[in-house]
């Protein structure tokens, strides 16, 4: 790639919260972006849960990268995927070529973590891109589409039961989600099943459902999904699954659920690219597959290096390491781009620090839980911040009246209109 | 099934223009009507084209046959594949099941027509289907990602050359489509690729571009394309085509063209169902595999098969088939309703006459041909024209209200907001 002399060059893989932000704020003449990422697209995806439910359409809460960034002049967009870096010789490798770096941003996410039980993956899908979504939307509508065809009472059950592997907030926002479609949307559907009797389960590890939120919220949650139809298992694993079967254990007892469906919300680990990273620069990585960064995110020894969000091991002034949070890689995202922006001109820059704005997760319709640490809600009210909130982050003007249209709509109807089911089985491989 | 023993028991094939509009109205409570599909969704089709250029979500222009049909408590919806019709038990069989019938409506539709070359089917997708829709859509976005990251002019060339084989009413509105995407909506994204370089090429046949349409609107339709920056080829046909290349004859000529991108817009054939039915009751069928009917629309000498839309070839009073087109198919399946609710009553019906309300289709951005018969127009007008008539027959209020809303958008930002790449090369085979 051709380049001025002086253009500094920064590239960044991975178009998510923290590579984008990086990006939007690297606004700078003297440097040059190159933003390299496996997607065209870059993906708000605290709403993916709506899309896998069928509430919203995948454009709703997706932009193409290059047309988010296409006023930045001094920005380019590659669509590839990284391969390997070589930080001797400043280069990152990807699949259809290379490029050298003055700087580079580490920012490629996470994916589904089965904890060694790879094989899950195909029954068991995640949550993390369009295709996980649309994957997941076509399994739970046709799961209802095979109970009504059949007839012996057994098998319907099992096809209308769902396990929700992991309570945080994304297992606790899709069981809310599918109880509403289940009780509510598909109600007056079908002829012969009774989609309201559909079980519901949602199964966590630790002593609670949304372990990292403050106790109280947690029991609210709790309250709240059993209330609508949920059924609960905290302190509970997910030991075994086949095609017709879910093997919960709960301390030492065993249960075999009959459950045509599973998904799977209970854990995630960084990128594999973390890991090729740690080879090459001898840096430290955590069992999730996070790498150890100083304070200004930079890997030891490469203040050339920077590695945030999810693939990022950060701790806060307590010790304790940030969580997996868009507000989290957003934040550092600004930062990176602050800091090389002053290095550029010599200047110094300060460590980072992570302000805590809070979390929050929906409970079914119109119930939320926010925990802002000087205001923890549940209910209504959290519902109508969770709502301010998240359109006021999805990130194109244009897609946010969309979204707003679509949710006053199926708001006041009822209605999910994104309830296709398509089979990509038959999809070729692109060239 | 169980049944009322009073109740007559209609089977429709097919949840497309024809079937569904059969099943909408078949209103009368002494018949039971069983509508089988295998997607869940009914697909309004003429805005296809919008989904494989990224205009618009596939959830914006299907919605699932069961919501449609959720108030009409005399009809079923089964999502299945009809493989095979026993017509002296009077039976249908699909993948997970049979029925029974007193009376079937085929109504299969129609499928791609690669003449002989079936093998093309992977190299030039054709668009009958949401599925069809985005591959097209993540094959043409994909060809401008190609390009961006190419050095070498002529591979970027051939990344940017689009062959749109067929020159009806679907490859004019693909090939305006995608130069106004080219020229318009992309412009800006790429820093290295000039998007409105790119070659479109529609390739027709016959000796004009919408050969069914009045002559007048053919010359317009090519001069408005030329005019856009199409390059249109007639008299010209596809002869073959590889990886990169593709193979058009006109004449005794023939040119091999680089480009990477072929769209099959040439023809369609009746669903293969077609061949099994006229197997079964030796009924006469054509080359493009529709079956001969009656008057009113039965197989000869089956008085309780009805077969509809393209499945059937159906001649007007002048002794020409009519053509596959919506409203064809909309018609037959009123007309069968009408029909069956008079047949249960034991009333006399009269024989189909299809009402002809002319055909439309868009040429590129805020232009159109329509053909009334008494009104014949090109240009702005018509696109107005076209795009009432189509937001009055999306099929569901809330569908249209937000098709109205993102076309609004798009026509006065020039922004597509469904530009979205997707790969589901690794679609697990749903159970």
């Amino acid at each position: 790639m051709s380049r001025k002399k002086e253009t500094y060059r920064v590239v960044i893989v991975g178009g998510g919260f923290g590579g984008l932000n990086a990006a939007r704020n690297l606004n700078d003449k003297n440097i040059g972006v190159t933003i390299i990422d496996r997607q065209n697209h870059h993906l708000f995806q605290p709403l993916l849960y709506q899309v896998a439910m069928g509430a919203l359409s995948p454009a709703d809460i997706a932009s193409p990268l290059r047309y988010i960034l296409r006023k930045r002049k001094n920005t380019k967009v590659i669509m590839g995927e990284v391969r390997d870096f070589d930080p001797e010789n400043k280069k990152v490798f990807f699949d259809n070529g290379e490029i050298a770096y003055d700087a580079l941003v580490v920012a490629a996410g996470s994916t589904h973590h089965y904890f060694g039980n790879d094989d899950w993956g195909v029954r068991a899908p995640g949550l993390k891109t369009i295709e996980d979504a649309v994957i997941i939307r076509s399994r739970v509508l046709r799961a209802f589409e095979a109970a009504e065809r059949e007839r012996d009472p057994e098998a319907i059950k099992s096809a209308l039961t769902f396990v929700i592997v992991g309570g945080g907030p994304t297992g606790v926002e899709l069981a809310g989600a599918l109880r509403e479609i289940a009780a509510d949307t598909l109600k007056g559907d079908f002829r012969h099943v009774k989609t309201e009797e559909s079980r519901i389960i949602l199964v966590e590890g630790t002593g609670r459902m949304l372990p990292t939120y403050p106790e109280r919220l947690s029991t609210r949650t709790e309250d709240r999904l059993r209330r609508i139809g949920v059924e609960t298992r905290t302190g509970c694993l997910v030991t075994g699954m086949s095609e017709t079967e879910v093997v919960i254990r709960c301390g030492a007892d065993e249960e075999v659920v009959p459950a045509r469906n599973v998904i799977w919300a209970a854990g995630v680990k960084a990128s594999p690219l973390g890991a090729r990273l740690a080879e090459v620069t001898g840096a430290e990585i955590d069992r999730a597959g996070r790498l150890v960064v100083n304070n200004d995110l930079t890997l030891p020894g490469y203040p050339d290096i920077f590695v945030i969000g999810d693939m990022a091991l950060c701790r806060d002034d307590r010790g304790e390491p940030l969580p997996g949070l868009a507000a989290v890689a957003r934040q550092q995202g600004l930062y990176i781009a602050r800091a090389l922006k002053k290095r550029v001109r010599g200047k110094d820059y300060k460590p980072f620090r992570y302000l805590d704005l809070g979390s929050m997760a929906t409970i079914g319709k119109a119930a939320a839980v926010v925990n802002f640490g000087w205001l923890k809600l549940a209910g209504y009210i959290a519902w109508l911040i969770w709502l301010f909130v998240h359109l006021m982050y999805v990130v194109e003007f244009e897609n946010r009246l969309l979204v707003l249209f679509q949710w006053a709509w199926s708001y006041v109807t009822g209605n999910r209109s994104a309830r296709l089911i398509t089979d990509y089985s038959k999809w070729h491989v692109d060239k």
